[in-house]
């Protein structure tokens, strides 16, 4: 499980790709500034700024660790002293940019660069007052050139999706009845994490945390909760709203475990179901509901097929099971998707969800997760993983689907 | 260990200073949308805004979910369907500042709004076109407003520092000589964790991130890093750059722990050092030198004392020791700080740094590291976190502080 680094080709092609896109939407250039992002385009992730422009070569403009730096990217490192030397610094490499005083247009990821620091960067960009210069919204335009993954990505992903199956198996072995939510996900966690789990979830949106993932039994999984997602969970107090609780877990409840795992930055997102003893009939019906979506998403997991059509197909059989209500959280508090692109962040693109029309792709890594919420008695449903092939979906989650029993 | 919530007075007497803040500054209000400034100001950490006028009643205007947030929250909670909708709600709530035409000056926090949800919120503020309401940064208002804790927030740090302390020196007890940082780190973090660590750290400054801590032993801790603090740690890769890697444990290595906890939304921040065997004699005499700063800086955390002093001290103190070039990093990769405010964030303020001239007030908490140094050969420091008080600084920090001995 050790890293295998990519090839210096991988970054290069990727920036490639952003070009294209930059020369094809008529921008001069993209500055890249989450850690996530510099990462995704150097192969390092040490603090400052990615400058690629719409031609030429990309520079990686590096406060600090620059010997990290120069050690891992792919393309050329210069150390950025202050943020007043930036503009000097665009200035001597891209002199027919920045020197030239002519207009530019450069795209920034604006989804996630808080307000104070993208203002500093505009003023950079537009330099002497009276420029006309922008710098404007590309966090779609890098969003999108993430949907596709690579080999090397693909690889990573299940690398933690065999993580997470062993270290799910390892904690179910002591899963009994009258352990508390938070005990059972400690142990999960500790077996995640000595599989080279890095400790973190990374998540894109604005205010959303993932605490590896969420694991409710019995009403706690069924509770509304600020999270965009089909089960929150109960949490650990108001300051820790979502995940475990301290609730313990009894017999007959369903419980759901939806994990998550980041080997070497790219992360696996699965749901399992477990209980002590047996579920409820009815409850029992909707988990095999919920697998019977799976079956029909990966048979409609093909290239060219648009996002939003597997979420429409998901709502119908809901329907026809006349579950509807219930599914994807109940009521008033249903989420309106059935899945989400994960990589390096746990909500990449696409969504299936209504409005996504792009047709899918070769190389897309999408996590599905069919789910039923009953307030007051839990929720059941699965989730797997896959990256979608010229064949159709390959899955890249490993553990088993069967409902997990202890007696 | 289980949640007292605090009185909703407390979340009012926030809102109330909050005002005070406002009226000082001539701005007509502020529109809070971090969850952790929700959390800080209403008791819930619910999906919304909250927008606190400079007079008048607080309202938290929710997403999701309603019901949480009403349960929760000590000001008036409002469904908010939509961000088109806010103007209107605003409108209703507070005609005199959203419904009478005039210009107004609403603060929010900059700092952590991303650019595109900024933008968005402009708008909504400026509402039609033509008028010159402003929403402007009031990052620095909230920074201040938290950097003095009551008495239910240090309770809750305390709390944190328990669990530390315990998670700790169970952990200690199975250290042993060719363990990796990883399985180390992994065995503390579960003590953490079923002790009611929510399972993240959370932290303000964009692209920082912290995974539990930061757990080295010998070169790996000491390898310049991209994080703001004076050991980052090797990592476990190019994409979690920071913190343990799967180096194996040696003898006679400082293994520097540097751990955070949080309860309850609160955190701890502490560093002990153990060792397998013995510390080579200058390391040793190092580890005693980060113990007398700690010291020192006790002696000087009284109220009215600038914080940089506290630095400057430290400085001092490093630079009469020999050791100038190994204080808090070396060399060019040197952080310049001694410590940090904590609370619901590890990076809070007041910083212990220049240019940080602020006096020190009661109820403030800061996290002290003094740490030195030494590449190739490790780090060794210590950290505790003290709360100011009308007599001096006051401990919060549980664990001994002698150097871990495992023979």
């Amino acid at each position: 499980m050790s890293l295998q680094a990519p090839d210096k080709q991988e970054f290069l092609s990727r920036i490639n790709r952003l070009q294209q896109a930059l020369r094809a939407q008529g921008s001069d250039g993209f500055l890249a500034t989450q850690h996530i992002a510099l990462y995704y385009l150097t192969g390092s992730m040490q603090a400052g700024y990615v400058f690629v422009p719409a031609e030429g070569n990309a520079v990686f403009y590096v406060r600090r660790s620059i010997d990290r730096a120069q050690a891992e990217s792919a393309v050329r490192v210069e150390p950025l002293p202050s943020l007043r030397a930036f503009r000097l610094l665009l200035k001597q490499d891209y002199p027919q940019l920045f020197a030239s005083g002519q207009e530019i247009t450069i795209l920034t990821e604006m989804d996630v660069l808080p307000a104070q620091t993208y203002t500093k960067l505009a003023q950079v960009i537009a330099g002497e007052s009276g420029s006309r210069s922008v710098l404007t919204d590309g966090s779609a335009m890098l969003r999108r050139l993430r949907m596709v993954k690579s080999a090397f990505e693909i690889g990573r992903i299940e690398a933690a999706a065999a993580a997470a199956a062993e270290a799910l198996a390892e904690a179910v072995a002591e899963l009994k009845e009258g352990m508390t939510e938070l005990a059972f996900m400690a142990r999960i966690e500790y077996g995640l994490r000595i599989r080279g789990h890095i400790g973190l979830m990374r998540t894109r949106s604005y205010n959303m945390e993932i605490m590896t993932g969420m694991l409710g039994a019995g009403d706690a999984a069924a509770e509304p909760s600020a999270f965009d997602g089909p089960a929150g969970g109960r949490g650990l107090g108001p300051a820790a709203p979502q995940s475990v609780s301290r609730r313990v877990i009894g017999r007959g409840e369903p419980i759901l475990i939806d994990i998550g795992c980041c080997i070497d930055g790219y992360v696996i997102d699965q749901t399992r179901m477990a209980v002590i003893g047996s579920l409820p009939d009815d409850l029992a019906a909707a988990y095999k509901q919920s697998v019977a979506i799976m079956r029909e998403t990966e048979r409609l997991m093909l290239p060219g097929t648009p996002s939003e059509s597997l979420y429409a197909a998901a709502l119908t059989q809901a329907a026809d099971a006349g579950l509807s209500q219930h599914f994807m959280g109940y009521g008033v508090n249903q989420v309106k998707f059935l899945g989400h692109g994960i990589g390096l962040e746990v909500d990449e693109w696409p969504v299936l969800a209504r409005g996504f029309t792009d047709p899918l792709e070769p190389g897309m890594v999408i996590a599905v997760e069919p789910k039923f919420t009953f307030p007051g008695r839990g929720v059941v449903g699965i989730e797997n993983s896959y990256v979608v092939t010229a064949q159709g979906a390959r899955q890249l989650t490993k553990s088993s689907e069967e409902l997990i029993i202890v007696t």
